[in-house]
């Protein structure tokens, strides 16, 4: 059995791993969506984030409640500010996900117009990061989460990638512009699920090794 | 002289200030910037984001020595779990203004073209509510931070229509596209630096009264 008080207790790593299940299956639903709109994934998809922001809310609380009941010290305090941390990233890449699926929704609605392929490509890329961010969080794994900050790498070039082209596209068919700026809404999204991602697997890192690996090098844009 | 571990103490609220007075300075050497770009400026721009992702290391390891040291509770205790938040958010509204920096830099050498009056306003209003959403971390003021919530809808309200705008001048002159894409991506960074100062003011109210005001409507796209 499980000590009480302990980090690895459920009671303290239940909800947030919860909360990551949530997040990763609302991810996969876009995926669903941008192939094909179907109303009842986009409810879903709105259900879960509901989902989300009530254990948003009861995670901040238990982290808080936890520390003044068991005053965990050095290596165990930090890890409850990563949980408190990754509650934070889990809560924006589901307001990301639920910006999403009114963009893919519009897209559709405009009639599918432009290239969707190198987002289906982002979209893999980033559902990879954010579950093996999570996974790293739980295996406590410094080599898996350093895998996630080198998958950032490919998610920013695949945007850059997908703007360059939707702008030659643009400048070709002004009318796909509308069309373009949905799916370059939905690309930056993108981007920002994986940044997130990032910034879990960062906090990973921080708390195995104490090592900050935030801020070695100019930031991507 | 103020009580050694109080969280209104200098040991903790002076680093995260600082953070905070860094930040507001960069974001107003963006609004020189956006006028006539300045290599000068543009310098500093960058090495205030210097300072800032050090301070930002060194802040949240000074918020677990505090908890482990002092043992905080209640309010004092959420004070330190707001304060590593905040550390958070202003980091990432130091990556939102470099990366508004070279945006605007890219967009200065195209030509200027396209209209950033918009712009213009989004900074300005963008700029209050981060010192407002400071002042009222400074002073637990929840009606002031309550202010800084309403100002949101006002900076999306502004991008928004300055996208719709900038569609139909893409439209009428395909050849102005890559400018108005810089400047559509620095109205979206100027809003999610809303964005960060929202959660800033959001916190401050969750500490003073125990309130959750996330997640109490639809969000805003």
């Amino acid at each position: 059995m499980e000590q009480a008080g302990h980090v690895d207790s459920e009671e303290i790593r239940g909800p947030i791993l919860k909360m990551g299940g949530e997040v990763e299956s609302a991810l996969s639903y876009l995926g669903n969506l941008l192939e094909k709109f179907d109303q009842n994934k986009f409810d879903q998809i709105h259900q879960i984030e509901h989902q989300v922001n009530l254990l948003h809310v009861q995670i901040d609380e238990q982290c808080v409640e936890f520390i003044a009941k068991y005053s965990p010290k050095a290596t165990d305090l930090r890890y409850v500010f990563c949980i408190s941390k990754m509650n934070s990233d889990l809560e924006r890449v589901a307001d990301q996900i639920i910006n999403i699926s009114y963009f893919v929704k519009e897209w559709h609605e405009k009639g599918s117009q432009g290239s969707k392929e190198k987002l289906k490509k982002m979209l893999i890329v980033t559902s990879q990061m954010l579950g093996q961010s999570l996974d790293s969080f739980i295996r406590k794994d410094t080599q898996q989460a350093g895998q996630v900050l080198s998958m950032d790498d490919q998610v920013d070039g695949l945007k850059k990638q997908f703007i360059t082209d939707a702008i030659i596209e643009m400048q070709k068919q002004p009318s796909l512009i509308t069309s373009y700026m949905d799916l370059i809404t939905i690309a930056r999204n993108l981007e920002r699920i994986g940044d997130h991602a990032t910034n879990i697997a960062e906090n990973v890192i921080y708390v195995q090794t104490g090592a900050d690996v935030r801020h070695k090098g100019v930031k991507e844009l």
